[in-house]
């Protein structure tokens, strides 16, 4: 124990650190991912019929509804479904539930940079699978890991990983596979048939992107149900506000509206994307609400250093594989005319 | 590995049970410590004025306004100051940052039940203390943990620990002391200046209890800037919603209405605390929202059932220190009235 008492672990690490959040006003906000349009209507509907009174009752501590709802959309029974405070907690109980203290956890390089942030808090073992040049698929199934955390879409490259690979790495990885679907609203298929009929995948969702609801912090899992009750042993006993669940419940009622935002965000992508690339940017072929490309002329850092001077707020990951690139999540069309005008500029 | 893949550690516990949130409508519901009072006026003025368009947007990760408003209030600096997913994410998350993979965790005997649940789930000793004969104070010095879960007032015995000895303890214990308050804004004094003081003792609060908030999930710490940072680096990145933000700021904007609520309940309590007196039952000096009582004839489970038959919902807890005690949260007074007429016929 150092003077401080806090355990060596914790002590040594960095934390994950998120995005910025600017404060100041006008900054064209294109770092985070987030939805460029407003939740669904029945969410501003549920918020205005909701009243303070009853927030003096715990809420229900397992969103019990929430899970019928979900279980509803997916397929699924209930006791297949764990709701979580934002898929962040999903992804932090699975390194606490499914791997041993002298265990590891396995993801990709280049892809969410919490993961290795969770193993060093966790203390257990990184099995960091690289990618190929092309940030294309390379089989984990060797990794020595008893839990690999699978982005598809991936973050940050955007790509969607070849559909028979996933299933033939499932089919064959012996420990849990977390397969974190948090952004294949915006791509054309998803594999949560996979997580009802495996005994070992769980597929994370969140309402954080295609929902617009990055601020509610909602997430769920789907999967087999001795994973979901694990992970319902040892999460907080209220994880969920009752304002959240209510909300939450709004937005799945009818999906209709999130659909129809995806199809506006996935037709502004493309016609970004295809923009960038007459100007002779590199882009990673998206499947997600962010485009990943390498700047046509200038480092990536100069021009991220530029387009934030410009009030134009993209995101820049100082690593070997990803310090060549940016990762622009596609906003409004007017947004994108505004970024693609600076790109032209200083791109 | 056991076959499921789960963490054996994981696999052998039982979850922690939260108390029932019974779904028939008009049961009197006393047995998780809800306030009876709706919360501050400037909450639903809150409430009423939030928007959903702002959810797109991701929450302050480190919830800065309502760090500086608490810390106000405590005469702290912000980077004393965690706020948090209910004060359930503080205790987990002192298990986790300041207990090695091989240290122990101590706490009384009996005390929140979901201690020992924490301790099990990071698979570290457990080091209970036992209270007296009369549930009175015993220093636990000598425990060999390394960090200590003090609830001050305890619960479910309602005493307030006298303050002297809890210092001296705090002054001498090698390891870091969380007491957590609760249920101070019902007692008569804090031990907050030892947050400010020591460099190991942190103190939490919750929202949950004295501003009837129980269903927003608001909790936070005090506590020397070290420990506070080494919990922000293992919590999730944003744990806590935007919505819970902005009605927690409004709720700590003016202690008033909270403090009238609370004072309200100490006089029910007391008031009732009599009455069980009066008819024979042994009743524990509360300083809380509750009250803990050997009901005057018959055995407490008995009681228990009987009260749950008439649609009166208190507290038992099955194990051998706690089997005889019943813990009943106080309640409107019209809610104590029923309450004490069951007690006549059935207590």
């Amino acid at each position: 124990m150092n003077p401080h008492r806090i355990r060596r672990a914790v002590d040594a690490m960095s934390g994950y650190v998120p995005g910025e959040q600017p404060s100041e006003p006008g900054v064209v906000k294109l770092n985070t991912n987030e939805n460029p349009y407003p939740p669904a209507p029945a969410v501003a509907a549920a918020l205005r019929g909701a009243t303070a009174d009853v927030l003096r009752l715990y809420p229900d501590p397992v969103s019990a509804r929430l899970c019928e709802r979900i279980a509803e959309i997916h397929g699924a029974r209930p006791d297949q479904v764990f709701v979580a405070n934002g898929s962040d907690e999903i992804l932090a109980l699975c390194a606490r539930a499914f791997v041993e203290r002298d265990g590891a956890a396995g993801w990709f390089e280049p892809s969410y940079s919490l993961y290795p942030v969770l193993a060093q808090i966790e203390g257990i073992g990184c099995r960091p699978v690289d990618l190929g040049p092309e940030f294309e698929w390379r089989d984990p199934l060797g990794c020595g890991a008893s839990l690999f955390y699978l982005t598809n879409p991936n973050a940050p490259t955007g790509m969607l990983h070849p559909e028979e690979a996933v299933r033939a790495f499932c089919a064959r990885f012996p420990g849990v596979v977390l397969i974190d679907e948090a952004y294949v609203d915006f791509a054309p298929r998803s594999l949560m048939d996979l997580a009802l009929s495996s005994d070992r995948v769980l597929v994370a969702r969140t309402l954080s992107k295609s929902h617009s609801l990055a601020g509610l912090r909602l997430g769920y899992a789907v999967g087999p149900a001795p994973l979901i009750g694990a992970m319902m042993k040892i999460k907080d006993s209220y994880n969920v506000d009752r304002l959240t669940q209510e909300l939450a419940l709004a937005a799945l009622s009818d999906l209709g509206p999130m659909q129809a935002n995806a199809a506006r965000i996935v037709a502004t992508r493309d016609r970004t994307a295809a923009a960038l690339e007459a100007m002779g940017a590199r882009v990673c072929p998206s499947a997600t609400n962010f485009l990943w490309i390498r700047p046509p002329r200038r480092p990536a850092p100069e021009v991220y250093a530029d387009l934030r001077a410009r009030g134009i707020l993209v995101r820049h990951f100082d690593l070997p594989r990803t310090a060549g690139w940016l990762r622009v999540t596609v906003g409004a069309d007017a947004d994108m005319d505004l970024f693609l005008a600076a790109m032209r500029d200083v791109g």
